[in-house]
């Protein structure tokens, strides 16, 4: 129950314990195709380029960023969190004029300031939900404005868990985790691409295991002169994601999204009654992250390593500026159920003798 | 039996299949150091940073040219296969003077023009074992004679398959793929990289997600003050890899090489009994990796699909400028073995009525 990994469905597990078969074999290139349709249903876009990035939700971050800054763009960046502030330093490594938009860490982003923060913006980037508070940030408005400029978001922490809607709210790239809401381990990025981003691209980005015109070679038999090698992709993980976008379909995403807002809603009255704080107000609160403040007095890292210890229970500790301030506790994927819900809380209760 | 990936070995898939435990848990780092220092021991190596990179094969290449390439370098690249020719795309993407040494494909590198192509060069990049092609290239040599420059090498199909000795051999960095001979599903990239290399790493490299210098500070607790969060680590995949080099080292690294060579050249002789002709001549052959040509009037696409539709075995592809000249057939970690090179030869000889 940290901020992800979160635990992994079984079907993924299965999968992952599964035959290994060549990344051009065409029953894995079946399988690619079958998962990357299972993305679009996620992301709700008919984007032709979505794929699983080969790396972390960081590498994600960067494919996005490297593919579509070039040297002194301006590139508005909102902050209020730690995958903010990521933001900043992955597009300035690529010259980017970063124009950064401030929120206290905990509060939401001004979707009317960012908009403000420069007249022709090349990208508007923001975190949809910040892993590091707990806050959701507004992208629909982000959308309706953005103008001439791209809208580059994370949803790292918020596919699967809360709506995202992609062609919706005319996000022009947006890139995800598998290991939080969609309940496979770490190791993919799902991404995807507006066909108006895709007349952007870099011709020729400063990575070249991230250069998405070379992906899109391999990921798409679109010329029709078949797929043309690229890397060597995580076929394991891929079927790891296969099956854990499938567990996810079979569910649905909206009961998904009422199951992870039902457990969140149930965590925070928990942690109320214990006589907690929480540090997001309610309406900006995400069900599948809540952080809260650690009371005075309390060791944080010894009620950690006791839940751990104790009760097999993993929470987060706080990130950047709110290290030693707050817990974290994620209720993602696989986890948010009622039943570890009420084993947390009763574990809590238990460690802070209350 | 194809190039890459092999088949995992059986401790592998029991590790994917294991719990998912944080990537800042106890467990978890205990893990990854213990990954790291069987890293050492396969690498023989005492270099300090010694990590697996959160991506494949080709993310290990560009964190060993990001790191160390600063604009205008001169940066020598042996070329007798593809991946010599990536190693150019990349560091030229990183601002690099390339200086091209090429051989003919199916033979090896000349180590005196490689050491007398620049009079300084920043780097000296060679690919130890080219997949596209079979052939071995020798390391020994360029680690004598390289002067002040960075040796770099590429292992991703020698490591586990034949001897690598980088601390022996002066190697400076060197990285490797899970999917070949270490038997481990595609997705991670055994990295290391001397202290030597560590006095020159670029202090901010265009990539934050390769950053050698904030990847330091997660995978190793050297400063005392603990370790600071990256991104999140592929944590199935690092367990995958873990069980990998166990059983590696638990069958010792001298038989490992043994059983490859074995089976290397029972199917070498085989597929010459068959009346065939190996492309690479019998010095420069590497035992996990045999490129034999398709005799005339012979569709070669349709025998790959006959072996992989009949028969269950794939086989690969001639990659560059040998496509549709040559198959390539792996024998590398838990493939490697001599029941495998059976099937695959009897096979064969009804595929091509021999």
């Amino acid at each position: 129950m940290g901020p992800g990994p979160s635990n992994p469905y079984p079907e993924v597990t299965m999968a992952l314990a599964g035959p290994v078969v060549g990344h051009l074999d065409p029953q894995f290139l079946e399988l690619l195709d079958s998962t990357n349709d299972r993305l679009r249903r996620v992301f709700a876009t008919a984007n032709g380029l979505t794929l699983p990035v080969s790396g972390t939700g960081s590498a994600g971050m960067e494919a996005s960023f490297v593919n579509f800054v070039r040297p002194g763009d301006p590139v508005v960046v909102g902050v209020n969190g730690v995958f903010g502030e990521r933001m900043c330093e992955v597009a300035c490594r690529q010259g980017a004029e970063v124009v950064r938009v401030d929120a206290d860490w905990g509060h939401p982003l001004d979707p009317a300031r960012l908009l403000a923060a420069h007249p022709s913006p090349a990208i508007i980037a923001v975190v949809h939900a910040e892993t590091s508070t707990g806050v959701r940030n507004e992208i629909e408005p982000l959308g309706r404005g953005k103008g001439t400029a791209l809208l580059l978001v994370d949803t790292v922490t918020s596919l699967g868990g809360i709506p995202v809607a992609v062609d919706d709210w005319a996000v022009d790239i947006a890139y995800s985790g598998t290991q939080k809401c969609l309940g496979v381990p770490p190791g993919l990025s799902p991404l995807t691409v507006s066909d108006r981003a895709l007349g952007r691209l870099v011709e020729r980005p400063s990575s070249w295991y991230l250069d998405l015109n070379l992906l899109a070679r391999y990921v798409n038999d679109s010329s029709g002169g078949g797929r043309v090698y690229h890397h060597t992709a995580p076929v394991a993980m891929v079927a790891a994601l296969h099956a854990g976008l499938g567990a996810l379909l079979d569910e649905g995403l909206a009961a998904a999204w009422e199951r992870h807002a039902e457990c969140g809603a149930l965590l925070q009255e928990g942690l109320v009654d214990l006589g907690l704080e929480l540090l997001v107000q309610a309406e900006h609160r995400l069900p599948q992250l809540t952080t809260v403040r650690v009371p005075g007095g309390v060791d944080e890292a010894a009620v950690r390593r006791d839940l751990l210890g104790s009760y097999g229970i993993e929470i987060g500790a706080g990130a950047g500026q709110l290290a030693g301030q707050v817990w974290r506790i994620g209720c993602m994927g696989n986890t948010a159920r009622r039943r570890n819900v009420f084993a947390l809380l009763g574990a809590l209760r238990e460690v802070l003798g209350r």
